[in-house]
């Protein structure tokens, strides 16, 4: 497994919802490895002329947040495996930029063949500025135009040759090249999913993207984004760990429909009915196949025949390979397509399977804080072992995957760690005396979770309950607001730090991120942050997540998070008939009451409480009892009294 | 005058603290003028081909909210006085585009020979597209470089290149060679402003920006913006109504400073002695002056001489023409200049100043209320009057200089119009039936004054009161925010929506916008609005209106806005040592308890009201004590009585 972590959408490079991966303690050893990198980066086979430097970058050819084992190349070349970094390789030089959440680990991962080019600080320059300051004159700088993106492409190409150099495409990859035991790329079974789940044919979704391609002039649609392939053909797979995505492309004309992905997949006689591949209802419903590796070539054919008038839409983050395939006159590169767009948009079945995903998931939790209560007092839980418990009661569950994301699970001062993970050298026994949080979620075929807890097994101290009854209101705060339709969900962000702001703290991470329905946990494009980049704004059916949190470095942290959906309000009036909207919790485990100070919130926040707790027990209640879980259902009943 | 109305910095094309321009109701005939003007675009004295478009932008040279009579050319061109609009002129064809705001009082200004293009709607070409679908293949479009600013300039050249037509910068403004007696550039006499206004010499402004150039190596900084150059000699003039500002550009170099001026203005010995033109103190300090038109050829010298490490700093939103003067690799444009920036945070002297000017304002208005009181049961007391009567008791305050904008006198349903301003045929009586909103502020040579308050001189409907209240809440929850330290002020225009929102009501402008020290009463960097503009963190010392609204089209409108100071907040923590900011009102007006449903006000609001009626009594009840105006005084009092 490439322990890749991940970043929520859009919000690379910040300190949003990272989740760690593992830490190798020891550096790798990169010497020979960079000897026959520098031997393919001078050797002809590969390209014209030699290369002065080769860009590594984190990512894969699909902008995925997280990757195959196959994929994670520059942990390969220089060992450290942060979610985030790029490494670059010269004759004399390697260096590797990371963020600030990264200078700890990569510093212990990489050996002294390698520069930590700390990004943030003042001091350290950009990868441009870098470059220019040690190639000799006119060099060529090479990358793997499938892990670049366009746009960074761009930016990196401009600053090269305003400085006499040039960025060139290598072709074939040569971390690859020396990259002797390479995993394979995955390719596993694809599971087709029923309108009971998706609530809409792939065929009626194929006939609403060309509608949408009417309305603005396009006539083919390039989709490179792994996750809206799965969620335009209702298949899933489980190439990546966590993501139920498979590796593809596809390329959607106004009459042709072109899927490129290992052939040897739709062997299977139900898939191959699902797409309709042998008997398709209409020639324009008709699936083509290709291999996976195609997509180029296709392309380049599609563009080739193009009348002049053709347009193409492809997303701005997608490949610079695919995208300069494209003639920049038929380019007409989107922040968001319309399939991330309509994906967003939860219907019917969708809501209704995210329901049902995220009440199993409410059993599984009120299990193991039963459990938990009952064994810490013997000191044998751990961050790890409680981890493993919770992943335990959630495969219990039906039609359960497997995890959303690696679970976080940490007590005390490695809760302060916002993008913990517990690992062998770290793990700490939960106790009666420290706060305890674990933010962890799953897959189910009818859903993805993700939930946040802090929990506190004895008595907590005045100054933990007081910083999480701040982190309550500014929950509450954005949960139950009510604000017109069309607001982008940055307008919300304050709300929830409203409270702690008026105590002086805060916390550097965003407030929420969009969920996929069984796809993945961080999707685009809507979330709520203080950083306002481009999202589109709230709509009945999104759904997101709400999780404000608190941390006191060396001591706890805080944070509260449930999935929410966004549904219409009435409220009294109805300015302009531009109608309201508001939240509802998808999310029902108890938020627990002995960390609240009940005396700080309001009479509306208390009944927001009790009238959320009052749910929990409706809903979760009902299930703990029809699956006869009765010592989960005792512990629901002790925890959701109201409070006064 | 030059009826140009106002947008709040960087709002352009946005429903945003619009003040309406006077509406001749009788459209201009402009048949004669159009034919002069196509004759101008076919003449080779301007170029050395014809022309076939010709594009009359608002705005003057210096990115200016405000204008001046001279610079009216899309007003006289086309008959239509609003603030924003860009005229069109082919062989063929004459079109204007405007905003919503405008589509009647352009229709009803502009003659058939006119095509009104109606903005933001979904069937309105923009520009270029009009432009391309008309003009014959290869045609050049002509445009006064000195009215366009550069990225204005850049996408429409794309636009037209693109499509086989080219951009051309005509150096003679063709609509001045028809406008045959079009006004003079104002060249009013210079007011210098002392340390105990300024708090801060030009020298040591010059100084501090030369230290801001050595940081990020520039060697020139051109200064366009008329506020900038007034602001950073400690002069003042009043070349545009309501703004006391002069025009000017100048050049600092690290050893050199250029002002460029009408050098008429110079005479007067003390301004000579001011700038120190006879006997600078050092070489580096001393100023050399040049007509003001000379500032093209200038810079181009300045270029010309240039070490090809030289950077130019310039505003990316000053005019084509002295951007393209330097060349583009010298070129460092930026969105908001070093001077703007400075001139946002306020020195001790000028938060002296503003204070002063605050008092003096809430004194003619406590003055203003008091009469109005008196006078409204008459009958005999308009928009217009009462307007007037505002003027004229602020008229009576030391060192008045003149109004700040022109005054919002707004009775009942004109009240709904947020950039009314009373006209003979529209202006109404005020009554004790109807909810009167007053927003108007004033120059003093101490401070630039900018409030709104809101009344009823008989009993409010429990309608209106609810509104009130919704509003007075959003204002409050402004004012009394604690947040921290590099918080922009976007992040809080939701907080003035809340309220509203809660029961599906909103209004649709911004917050609030910077406000100057005796200069512009709309300046940047620094703003609050929904709109997420490039606006820089709000500062302790820097200065803003809280202005949030609520407006039922046909009946009340309702606005409350105070002029609201950035001072350090002590709360209890402090997180990660960032400190914490919040607001000190500045305005010191009763805000009207009449008005108001207490019983939707929780307790800490009531705290809020009391606390600021408490801060009136104290502050404006000794002035109005110490200039001896008893009604004033009896009203203040009992319009201050603590709510419960």
């Amino acid at each position: 497994m490439c322990r890749s972590i991940f970043l929520a959408f859009d919000w690379k490079n910040s300190v949003v919802f990272s989740h760690h991966s593992d830490t190798g303690m020891s550096p790798k050893i990169t010497g020979e490895l960079l000897r026959q990198l520098r031997q393919a980066m001078k050797n002809c086979k590969y390209f014209s002329e030699p290369i002065q430097a080769y860009i590594v970058p984190s990512g894969d050819a699909h902008q995925s947040e997280y990757i195959a084992p196959c994929d994670c190349r520059r942990e390969f070349i220089c060992g450290f495996n942060g979610s985030a970094g790029t490494a670059i390789v010269t004759e004399q030089h390697a260096a590797l930029w990371t963020d600030g959440r990264y200078f700890l680990q990569a510093s212990q991962q990489m050996d002294n063949n390698w520069t930590l080019m700390k990004m943030g600080l003042k001091e350290t320059p950009s990868q441009e500025d870098w470059l220019i300051s040690i190639l000799p004159e006119n060099s060529k700088v090479g990358v793997d135009p499938w892990i670049i993106a366009a746009d960074q492409w761009k930016n990196m190409s401009k600053a090269l040759t305003s400085a006499g150099h040039s960025l060139v495409a290598v072709q074939d990859n040569l971390i690859d090249v020396v990259w002797m035991d390479r995993p394979e790329r995955p390719s596993t079974q694809l599971r087709t999913l029923g309108l009971e789940y998706t609530g809409m044919s792939w065929q009626d979704k194929i006939t609403a993207l060309r509608t949408k391609m009417t309305e603005r002039k396009v006539t083919w649609f390039v989709a490179t984004a792994l996750d809206e392939i799965a969620w335009l053909f209702n298949l899933r797979g489980a190439d990546i760990e966590y993501n139920p995505v498979f590796f593809a492309y596809a390329i959607v004309g106004m009459n042709t429909i072109r899927l490129f992905v290992d052939l040897k997949r739709l062997s299977d006689p139900a898939l191959r009915d699902h797409l309709q591949l042998d008997s398709p209802s209409k020639p324009e419903l008709s699936i083509h196949t290709y291999p996976y590796e195609s997509v180029y070539t296709e392309l380049q054919a599609i563009c080739a025949a193009h009348s002049p008038k053709d347009k193409v839409w492809i997303c701005d983050k997608a490949s610079c390979a695919l995208t300069q395939v494209i003639p920049k006159a038929h380019r007409t590169p989107i922040p968001y397509t319309p399939l991330c767009l309509a994906k967003a948009v939860k219907n019917e079945s969708e809501i209704q399977g995210m329901k049902m995903a995220h009440i199993k998931d409410a059993v599984a939790l009120c299990e193991l804080f039963a459990w938990l209560e009952k064994e810490i007092p013997k000191g044998t839980v751990t961050e790890m072992s409680a981890a493993d418990k919770a992943e335990e009661l959630r495969s219990q569950q039906k039609e359960f995957v497997g995890l959303s994301f690696p679970t976080i699970s940490s007590v005390g001062p490695n809760g302060a760690i916002i993008h913990y993970r517990p690992l062998p050298e770290t793990n700490r026994t939960l106790s009666m005396n420290e706060v305890y949080l674990i933010d962890s979620g799953a897959q189910y075929v009818d859903g993805t979770t993700d939930v946040t807890r802090t929990v506190h097994f004895g008595t907590p101290s005045a100054f933990e309950k007081e910083c999480f009854t701040y982190v309550l209101k500014g929950h509450i705060a954005v949960s139950a607001a009510i604000f017109p339709n069309g607001t982008k969900g940055h307008l919300l962000d304050s709300f929830a730090r409203a409270a702690l702001w008026e105590s002086g703290l805060d916390y550097l991470h965003g407030t929420g991120h969009g969920v996929g329905c069984f796809l993945n946990v961080h999707e685009g494009p809507c979330g709520i942050s203080y950083k306002t980049f481009a999202d589109e704004p709230l709509e009945a059916g999104m759904i997101v997540s709400d999780e404000p949190g608190y941390y006191e470095d060396g001591s706890f942290g805080i944070r509260i998070e449930n999935v929410v959906l966004v549904v219409p309000a009435q409220p009294k009036y109805n300015y302009r008939n531009r109608g309201s909207l508001t939240f509802e919790p998808l999310t029902l485990v108890p938020i627990q009451v002995k960390m609240m100070n009940t005396e700080m919130l309001t009479q509306k926040e208390r009944e927001w409480v009790n009238e959320y707790h009052r749910k929990c027990r409706e809903v979760i209640g009902a299930e703990l009892e029809r699956q006869g879980r009765k010592e989960a259902l005792e512990w629901l009943m002790r925890e959701t009294q109201p409070v006064v």
